[in-house]
């Protein structure tokens, strides 16, 4: 089945991913992935043809114990071209060690809710922009920084979150030279209507920045705000294989936007996410061996459109009746 | 958190939903529900503001011993006004019975692709085509009429399926007078970029008729292809309650679009969908018990995103540092 024509591949967008099972996904799972399983996931993971690849976080072995291997896991895996490696970093001595450890890119966070900021981050937001400031300064353009902001679509404890808000912080980071924004749906109250009104205003205000678009797919609208993003003039997405990472204020729920889903359907759609889709899927088939149990994603459950199903015997004699 | 502002809800634009649950949903669980049960779960779905809802099927209760009971269940359910109580006929003796029950519309069946039709219904195309002929015409206005065409968007066995496929057959019911087609995508082979080409040319095509599309999560495409058909002008979809009624071709894959989260999508939106979204979510958080297992949706088990979640005791701590 041919579901994309040839006519389409000539005139293909580029889209570009960074997947962020290694450190968004790994991060809340309740027992710790060996070392050799982490460097062989990314390894993996480069094979695929991701833009990026979110590694692990410079953050305190006490604090996150499952990435208490970020050394480990940056200075042994393979730096394959064309791929970035990007890691989280939360303040000066988390970028030290990024900087130590070769990293591509620096992602720094914080949350465009105060009351996010202070439950997550335990500091006012105030106090995470000051702090940033400095890493960044610190940095001074040694590597490139991308900054992500938690809440831009609502905060799950504040409520509405205004997008001037978001254009507010954005801005500020901006005039700090940073090289790219990831807008973060961080727990999943993004609507496809929102994503557009957002998006608009986000290309206009950030033209000379990288906008990178998280979503989740806590409410099931993943994909359908990847496509109003898409729509919208949106080339770079965070996703999560199989959809690791899940939503810690709704029990159940589904996380990330799962990556191969997608990408399928980006793929699907003519677009050219460089990405191999069946390493992808046979890596996402992997996962649940991984992390111990199941994931959300789909595609790697239902297969391919293009995966046909065998003709049960009894229909030829009943062809041409 | 006020994600529809009064500007938006001055413009709504109307979306018809048909909740399948009872018919497609029901038809593919393992264990018998009780007849007061399905009678409860249509009598609490009239409440919630469906502009349709399939109820059930007047097939050879040997063939689906679960709708065995489709007299009793259309003899007992509440008519509430406005909403229109559809059923599944497959012949001239479904369409006998569906007549005595009084059902608001007669759906018919049959697949646009050959292999499909022969696995699923035991017969070509044409003599499905000429077995429904004779029901339009011996129901002769009586009770309008829809027809749903599966596998529009691919089929699992032929893969690729050509829309001109898929205008012709809905030519051929259309010169017999059928009110509404439901173009079907069975096996959630669709992606919204074939959604829009499909929504397009079906538009031009079928103007005076009802069209509904009717999308499957298999893929997790559900909402985006709802998305894209909305964008197309469809104001008219299926849903099953709790995303109820799995594909058999794929295990563990989700079936049905979700109706509750596909309706809380459109609502968050701005779309006027006519629908009680506190009284269906109540509603869909029951079916657990009333299947005896998990379902596919989201929003019923993370809530809605207007739903807040308790502020940490120790915030109030570092407010202001």
């Amino acid at each position: 089945m041919n579901i994309q024509p040839q006519t389409h591949r000539m005139t293909q967008k580029r889209i570009y991913f960074n997947e962020v099972a290694p450190r968004d996904g790994f991060q809340i799972e309740p027992d710790f992935i060996p070392t050799d399983d982490k460097i062989a996931l990314v390894d993996a993971l480069s094979d695929c043809g991701y833009a990026k690849i979110e590694v692990t976080s410079f953050t305190s072995p006490k604090a996150i114990p499952m990435l208490r291997d970020a050394e480990e896991v940056m200075g042994r895996i393979r730096r394959a071209s064309g791929v970035e490696y990007t890691v989280l970093v939360p303040n000066l001595r988390g970028a030290e060690r990024a900087l130590e450890s070769r990293a591509g890119e620096l992602n720094l966070v914080m949350s465009v809710s105060e009351t996010h900021n202070l439950a997550n981050l335990r500091m006012p937001r105030e106090k995470s922009f000051a702090s940033l400031a400095g890493v960044i300064g610190h940095v001074d353009g040694r590597t490139p920084i991308n900054v992500s902001l938690s809440c831009c679509f609502g905060c799950p404890m504040e409520g509405e979150v205004m997008q001037d808000e978001v254009l507010r912080w954005g801005d500020r980071f901006a005039e700090l030279g940073v090289r790219g924004l990831s807008i973060c749906d961080t727990t999943g109250m993004a609507n496809p209507a929102q994503v557009s009104r957002m998006v608009d205003a986000l290309r206009r205000r950030f033209a000379s920045q990288q906008l990178t678009l998280h979503f989740h797919n806590t409410r099931g609208m993943g994909l359908a705000n990847v496509l109003a993003a898409v729509q919208g003039g949106i080339d770079r997405f965070d996703g999560s294989l199989g959809g690791l990472g899940g939503c810690p204020y709704a029990p159940g729920a589904s996380g990330n936007v799962t990556s191969e889903d997608a990408i399928y359907m980006l793929d699907a759609m003519g677009y050219d996410t460089g990405i191999d889709l069946t390493r992808l899927l046979a890596l996402a088939r992997q996962l649940p061996k991984i992390v111990g149990h199941d994931v959300p994603g789909q595609v790697a459950k239902a297969g391919r459109a293009t995966d046909l199903h065998p003709v049960p015997d009894f229909v030829a004699g009943l062809r041409g009746q």
